[in-house]
């Protein structure tokens, strides 16, 4: 039988696959000797099995924990329910990964009607005791047991209506044994029976609850934005509790080895004395600075320093830990590798690096490649920003800067940000509940809590811009109302700009300068473009884009989307000439103005480029996408005006080039079959851009031609025929050459299992993942939308397949067509040319295969680079 | 170096491939002591090498070919441009299988300014060589060198009109003299250059125009129509000429050893005394019956008929030959399997196994499975028919009856029939151009011309109904504009019903009746299943389409879409209450009310099926599909009266409802995924029914559930879970069980590559392959026509992968999927329900790749058998 619960004292922080991270770092916490309440951690072995036996707990572990309780009880001193010296545990989730939040937490488990008469003795404070118990049966009722919380806080408010007090503490303990009984009587009549008096029903029920609570609706949602396997399942941890507000001489607090907002080494945290740690990371109250506890407990603060130090020498990082100090004695309760911003963690691995704690590579990998948006997201124009006066200040929670309208429930943030809206998030605090309105906003203004409160620890996970605290603002949710002590006033759908570095809030839109790069960026992508193999082009249709490409590392472009020049309103007018001819001369005569135009371009972007390669895509969306719709009469006026044809006639034009299914229909190579003239002036733009920046600049370039949506070889064949018919025309007028390559984009099923045949007429295959999901999957990208939430929430697909490539079965798509395609043209060139090739869990794929290059937008270029790295990294670990 | 020309006495019948069936026939004419006039024959390789070669003849071929030229010289006794005794030759094309009249012919090659003076004085005739000159210049230079025909004709006609006659008999010797130099006048004019004296000149133009004709438009529909490979070629027959046309004892023909249409076994033919071969194909003289040529030579009869009965031995088939007759003595100019109506297949097939020729595996053979189509095919309902006066009649051509609206050019009959009108062409007399219009008719109707005239061979060939030579009806293409002799008038559109059984003609539209079948269509159809492996059944969704393919020697249902039910009038109110339902208990009412009426369609399917397998598919077409259109405002108003709410909701659920990708979109098990309830139901309607019909008529049933659309295995685990829980809970509501199986179609490229992992779920796997080629294409079936008439032109597709398999890009998905089924799941069962499942040649790669069953359309089940017959034995043969 395996073993599905291990006391503190049996693990350690190898184990936390089994244990949870946070199971396994109490083991390791007292492995080392460190002060840790002892207790035991049930297996995410257990909670795997839980699901799979139907959400119950078999008897066989039921059995192991009891027996687990027994020790931990006798390694306390202590037992459950006693009338003198009560064991009292918290039962609190760990998954392998850190999920802050997500999960539920019971504390003073083991108190009944007895045993809180034996807190009151022992700890001669029968107010304490009882609060406690109110306390715990609260917590219990809610999160155990679904008794809505709601009902408790109407009857707390209630009683203290009645006393005439306005706050807890004003109640005594006599007050606090009312609060019991009545909040028993909630639970008696909301679930038909008495509160459970026996600790082994609370516990097994808690436990169980935790098990539940890995399914609900936030940790789903947190775990597909992390990419998390629903199938890891979460530890559960009993443990021994202490209690931070047993008076003047206790506490609790949380603390980082470093500052996780710039890095910088110092000890940094806050700490609450005579707080329970919810009060601290819920920002009920607001806790004072770690740095304050020299003055104030002397002995403990040097005590923690050192705890700290030797910690993050044995982690070798940063850490992020929680303590509470009972009577004065402190007890540790939790240690991680702490979250950081971007710049923090560049900072910090660099620092180790030069601490000698770490090497290099160990450095490339502290750093989370996703995390690096934030650095390279947008600031503040300081011009625009100006003498700008803010509205109001907080807490600098989460850097950069963001600005949008005010929403103030995370439900309807959500909703405008789906309708396309710049969205601002308002909230007195914020709760896990919100985190998807967190997520797709563009920043968090909170008017409670510190710098460790939710809303500041999930905004600078999530590389979201975020104020917390600021108590310049009143917030009135129900009237969807902002007011700021200057009385100024923001409705829902008002503009308001935050400064996540600063803290200050503005009225109205302040416009967004780049980010500048620290040294450390550079130091460490550096160390990450020695470590990977993969190289990393972008995604770039103009000179601009290629240029800030060039600036984040791109090694040149691996897909210029060619259409994309051509809705500029200069040009769209001759495009839609071209679209609209009658004749293939009339075509001929709209490409040939075309021409220079689209030449240019190509000029422009080769210099750019300063020799780098570029993947020119041909003419790639359906041609209707270039006409204006039915109902927009005045466009159609005007462009009947421009051909000199009648509207009627413009109108039928644009009713006969209706698809049913056009991602399916009349699109990428299949228009360079029905019109080759269209491949004919795209072939001249591209090698005539060439010859002319060859002549010029005396650069080596050589062009590489992509076809899009190619199926069959022959296909391929007919199009790269009229290229190369082309080409050999431009080198004849020219009496010059250019090499140059023909290759394809690999985005159609069929094209994958025979790419060998079309390796044939490929000189390089460049997949396109995003048409490759979606003909894979037949899920079209732009009605997805209305199933996948189904999908999720059925445990049906655990990520966005057009976020994150799906392995698994497009994955099996992309490794057919390598296979066959090294068959039919050995040594032939690789790449990705998808959005996936800006997705680290993607891009460690596309190493694993062996593809020559990733490519992606311009400000994902050092993502990338990162992430080719990390892969490269973990591959010669493992 | 390869050897690309073949004189007659090299070759033999089983060098068909490289000679092409007509030049392997003449050989083995040849070989079996036929008196045949001798040539030789360059190989379709040759053709190949010259598309390969850019369209030349490479030298090495084109000395080859004067080689065998002057063995063939030798052979005449006769030299290139003599002028006592000139060699002349005939140049055919002749491909591996038969195309009649696809490609080009040139006759009278070597005629020249000096050896048409030969020719006058051997034969004494000096009207007749300058009119065959005439005749050669005028083939030449249109087939061979472009020149339009109509310019000779023009003149021609000018050259009477001078000389006050009406007919080109009426023109004497010198007048041809005149009618020649004119010509080559015309040919100096239009080209620039003399016409060409030197017969190897002649020669090798006119081979080189053969290897062309290959690729003209129509030759492309024909082998597109056909599935004969682009690839294969055509070889080119160089034959010494025999003249038809040198007097009353000269004459043409062609025959059949047995009746064509009927299959009787009587010689059958028509020959014309005094012409030339082109005449009689031509239809321009109606010709005499080949049974008068008894009366008229019988010598000659009496030798022809000898020969056609060793013909008919050797081959052990119906032979289909052509004779000339050069003063008094009989040549062999070509003899082939010959076409038959599906009636007379059938007929000789048993007949020839009765009569100890064949044996029952090769009489299965003879009988082409698509052309059963036209016995099955319809005839015209007898009492709808009744009294009815024909307007006209001519010669059953082609069996079977048809109508539709009149048009009188091939391109307007086309037109109208892809606008989806039901079309009947009616021409003066067809010409090979007009092939795509016969096709796309639903019958042909023809003023001129014999059973063997172009009309007549192409309609059987087709199938498709055809009355030729009525010389009751006067065309005026013009004017479109028919009448009949006793004045009665059809223009364009008016309506017309043909029997090309009886070759009678009415006006209007007279309804028809199904085909019976003859006892000759159920002995074969026995042969064929005993030699078959694979199960053929079909896709039906009524009990009468399911009586109709249980007729048709149906197995089971492969396919049963559920959707179809609801289309009926009183139950599509009920389905658009449900999809326009705000709650999942406004859907579920709804529901309710669908589920005794589709409980009701599955018992009465269930017992028409007596026992055999139904495969039901659940809801699969996105939903929007049971809704009016936005602009159909009465049926909106009615809808929303029904539903108790405004028209303006119901628009706006439509619009919601819109999908940019519908076939991408939401459908199929994203359907069941997103509204479980929708499956339960039709779970109930399927085993309710079952329960029911078993408890009352005692069959065994073994209903087979299919989840469609599947493309992950947690997909159909997560439906696959919905149907046994609602199972169970019928069981259990019942107190009475039923076996069932639940699988999946295979439509979805990410299923194919993932099949192991599906297959652990499902029971079954059904390949839609309409979906799969959509999908693995990316090919929008509504869409594509748009492009594919390109694709088909450019040589890219040579057939459309949604009527035959694309065997080499999606069978290889297929065949993944298959593999990897066997592994997930040894043993599973696989079937087809694609449209492909009646499609011959599709039907041969299921057989081949190991499938358990195809399903198909009622009317094609009797194809599928025969199909899967051919298969299991050309295998067995290989």
């Amino acid at each position: 039988m395996p073993k599905y619960v291990y006391l503190f004292t049996e693990g350690n922080a190898a184990m936390r696959n089994l244990l949870g991270g946070k199971g396994a770092n109490l083991a390791e916490m007292t492995n080392i000797g460190l002060p840790v309440p002892q207790g035991f951690t049930v297996t995410t072995e257990a909670c795997t099995r839980y699901y799979e036996d139907g959400k119950t707990i078999a008897p066989e572990i039921e059995q192991q924990i009891y027996e687990a309780m027994e020790k931990a009880e006798k390694i306390a001193g202590k037992k459950f329910g006693d009338i003198n010296d009560p064991f009292l545990v918290s039962v609190r989730s760990g998954s392998r990964a850190s999920m802050p939040g997500m999960m539920d937490t019971i504390l003073n488990l083991g108190l009944n009607d007895v045993a809180v008469e034996g807190l009151a003795k022992l700890t001669g404070n029968e107010r304490f005791a009882y609060d406690s118990y109110r306390r715990f049966i609260q917590m219990f009722s809610d999160v155990v047991m679904e008794v809505e919380r709601r009902l408790f806080d109407a009857e707390l408010d209630k009683i203290k209506e009645e006393k005439g007090v306005t706050g807890d503490t004003d109640l005594d303990a006599n007050d606090m044994k009312e609060v019991v009984r009545r909040f028993k009587a909630i639970y008696q009549k909301e679930k038909g029976e008495e509160f459970p008096q026996d600790p082994k029903v609370q516990l097994m029920e808690s436990i169980k609850a935790v098990f539940r609570s890995w399914d609900n609706p936030r940790a789903n949602y947190y775990r597909r934005m992390n990419d998390i396997p629903y199938d890891w399942g979460t530890a559960v941890n009993v443990q021994a509790m202490v209690f931070g507000n047993m008076g003047d001489d206790s506490g609790t607090g949380v603390a980082f080895t470093r500052n996780p907002s710039t890095g910088e080494n110092k000890l940094y945290g806050e700490y609450l004395m005579n707080a329970q740690g919810e009060d601290v990371v819920a920002g009920i109250r607001t806790p004072n600075p770690i740095i304050t506890m020299h003055e104030s407990m002397p002995e403990v603060y040097d005590q923690f320093v050192s705890i700290a130090e030797k910690l993050e020498k044995h982690y070798r990082d940063m850490q992020d830990m929680e303590f509470t100090i009972e009577r004065g004695k402190l007890y540790m309760l939790q240690t991680r590798n702490g979250k950081r911003t971007a710049a923090a963690a560049l900072k910090i691995a660099v620092d180790l690096v030069n601490e000698g704690l770490i090497s290099e590579e160990d450095a490339v990998l502290k750093v989370d490649p996703l995390q690096l948006d934030t650095l390279l997201h947008p600031n503040f124009d300081t011009k625009a920003l100006g003498e700008a006066t803010p509205v109001a200040t907080g807490l600098p929670a989460s850097p950069g800067a963001g600005a949008g309208e005010v929403y103030f429930t995370a439900h309807e943030a959500a909703q405008a940000a789906k309708e396309g809206k710049s969205v601002i998030l308002v909230r007195e605090e914020t709760t896990p509940e919100d985190i998807e309105g967190m997520d797709l906003s563009k920043a968090i203004l909170t008017a409670r809590g510190g710098m460790t409160s939710h809303a500041a620890v999930v905004a600078r996970g999530m590389g979201r811009p975020a104020v917390v605290g600021c108590h310049d603002i009143f917030i009135d949710e129900a009237a969807k109302k902002m007011t700021t002590n200057k009385g100024e006033v923001f409705h829902e759908g008002d503009t308001i700009s935050i400064d996540g570095t600063t803290g200050k809030v503005y009225r109205g839109l302040i416009p967004t300068v780049d980010a500048a790069v620290t040294g450390d960026f550079a130091t460490l992508m550096d160390w990450a473009d020695k470590a990977r193999r993969l190289k990393v082009r972008t995604n770039a249709d103009t000179p601009r884009d290629t240029k800030q490409a060039v600036e984040f590392g791109a090694e040149g472009i691996g897909l210029c989307r060619t259409e994309h020049m051509f809705f500029e309103a200069s040009r769209i007018a001759l495009v839609r000439e071209m679209i609209l001819a009658d004749t293939e001369e009339q075509r001929r005569e709209a490409l040939r103005k075309i021409l220079p135009m689209q030449q240019k371009d190509f000029e422009e972007m080769f210099i750019a480029l300063e020799g780098r390669p570029m993947t020119v895509r041909y003419l790639d969306p359906p041609l209707h996408e270039f006409l204006p719709q039915k109902n927009m009469t005045e466009e159609i006026d005007a462009l009947a005006k421009q051909l000199g044809t009648s509207k009627e006639k413009i109108i039928e034009k644009i009713e006969a080039l209706h698809e049913f299914n056009p991602m399916m229909g009349h699109r990428g190579c299949r228009l360079s079959v029905t019109y080759p003239e269209i491949a004919e002036m795209q072939t001249r733009a591209v090698l005539q851009a060439a010859l002319k920046v060859k002549k010029d600049t005396g650069m080596k370039i050589v062009p590489e031609i992509m076809i899009p949506l190619i199926g069959t070889k022959k296909e391929l064949a007919y199009v790269k025929q009229v290229v190369m018919d082309t080409a050999e025309k431009i080198f004849k007028e020219q009496n010059d050459e250019i090499e140059f390559m023909v290759g394809t984009m690999i985005e159609i099923p069929r094209a994958c299992v025979t790419a060998d045949e079309v390796a044939e007429e490929a000189e390089f295959f460049s997949f396109g993942t995003n048409d490759l999901t979606q003909m894979g999957f037949g899920f079209s990208r732009d009605d997805a939308t209305k199933f996948l939430d189904s999908y999720y929430e059925k445990k049906i697909l655990e990520s966005d397949p057009f976020a994150r490539l799906d392995q698994n079965g497009i994955g099996k798509l992309v490794e057919t067509a390598i296979t066959l395609g090294r068959k039919g043209r050995p040594g032939i060139k690789l790449g990705v040319c998808g959005e996936h090739g800006g997705d680290p869990s993607s891009i460690e794929f596309f190493h694993k295969v062996g593809l020559d290059y990733v490519s992606c937008s311009p400000f994902r270029v050092p993502i990338a680079r990162l992430a080719a790295a990390h892969a490269a990294i973990n591959e010669k670990k493992a």
